[in-house]
């Protein structure tokens, strides 16, 4: 038995996400077919994280054991050739047997991409906002999300035993027309990057939020809206 | 009676091109409905350029004439409400009753644009290659294109009258890992954007080409294969 950790891209546009549901188009389930067609049995395949419909990848984890003879490369290419264009298995690379995409994990980072130019296009990877956002104002309230805290207002959910993060890092970067709100932390909450977009470009449009009582809240009515999620990408998981 | 004259956006992936057809989703069938909605009358839209299904376009031009009293504005407010969100009226202005969108182009420019890291996003937008591709020789190759020829070669059909061109613009441009070919000619002929695309990319891939040679053929069989079409944007349209 061998152990593989798999990173992987995926458009997310015509996916019900990541987790593997009966007859629903998912990533998961993709991956799921391409392994049985190369090892001709199933496999268990565990995510470092869940990502909704719609929501893309540039480097989603994921651990598989399996019993095979052959090398990391070899599989590599062959779950491509078993795979639709629109997942990319990026890299493969053999694991202790103990290791879980999952549990191993100690940080994810997310962007969540605006575009500042009204486009017909790529509108599957960016959410339009006007041009004329306060940037001091959004970097000033995300510097406000660091460190340890209760994410209880960005949840969606509360079905969890703890909604405390630790935020690593939580920025904006602006490259030409767009405008990217790039969070890392140790684990998020349900939801919780697509409702800190919200509060963000809500902060960016003049909105007087005061983000230490909005945290303080531990109420997700407290925040603003779920943001869409096709400018949402998981990019990267660190072990 | 008013002429006016359209810049259109639009993300070609859910089209069947430009030109209407019967029962088919098209950008000039869209517009169509939208004037429509608007003026409450069914409108002759000339286009500068038809475009095939799957290519988008950045500033495709349609000239439209209405009797209306109302302003360019609050036209293209009007379309912009009643188009789907893939298509963008991004201009509008009032413009003199003989003004035609194709009569009176003296040139379009159109770009292929390939990506060159391999990737699961965007596939819609960009063609992917290799990344180790001989820059110089497409360069070279796409200088030989420049001036007035006869691009026959690279036509796609012969029942037009003549496949003389005016090349005024061929380069390659390049900025982080998009390679894009952009041209600019009075008028381009079936295919010609994407056969040439095909024809550099092979240069590029180190194919011993003489493209004086393929140009003096005459033969479209001469050439490569034609390039798919989500790659290609209609990028201008002068007058």
């Amino acid at each position: 038995m061998k152990n593989f950790k798999l990173t992987i891209e995926y458009d997310g546009t015509d996916y019900h996400g990541w987790q593997i549901q009966p007859d629903k188009k998912t990533v998961q389930g993709s991956l799921y077919r391409a392994f049985h067609e190369f090892a001709g049995e199933d496999v268990k395949i565990t995510g470092a994280g869940r990502t909704d419909a719609g929501v893309h990848a540039v480097g989603q984890v994921a651990s598989v054991r399996l019993e095979t003879k052959h090398s990391p490369t070899i599989l590599r290419k062959a779950l491509t050739g078993n795979l639709p264009r629109d997942i990319l298995v990026r890299h493969v690379e053999e694991v202790p047997l103990s290791f879980s995409a999952r549990f191993d994990a100690t940080s994810r980072s997310y962007n969540y991409i605006f575009i500042t130019r009204k486009t017909a296009l790529w509108r599957r990877y960016y959410h339009y906002v006007k041009t004329d956002l306060d940037r001091e104002a959004m970097r000033t309230a995300l510097a406000t999300l660091r460190g340890e805290k209760d994410f209880a207002s960005f949840a969606s959910s509360s079905d969890i035993k703890s909604t405390r993060c630790r935020m690593m890092k939580a920025e904006l970067m602006e490259n030409g027309p767009l405008l990217t709100i790039s969070l890392t932390a140790d684990h998020f909450l349900y939801n919780m990057v697509r409702t800190i977009a919200g509060v963000i470009l809500d902060v960016g449009m003049g909105k007087p939020i005061d983000m230490d009582e909005l945290i303080e809240a531990r109420d997700r009515r407290a925040a603003g809206k779920t943001m869409p999620p096709n400018a949402l990408y998981l990019m990267s998981v660190t072990y």
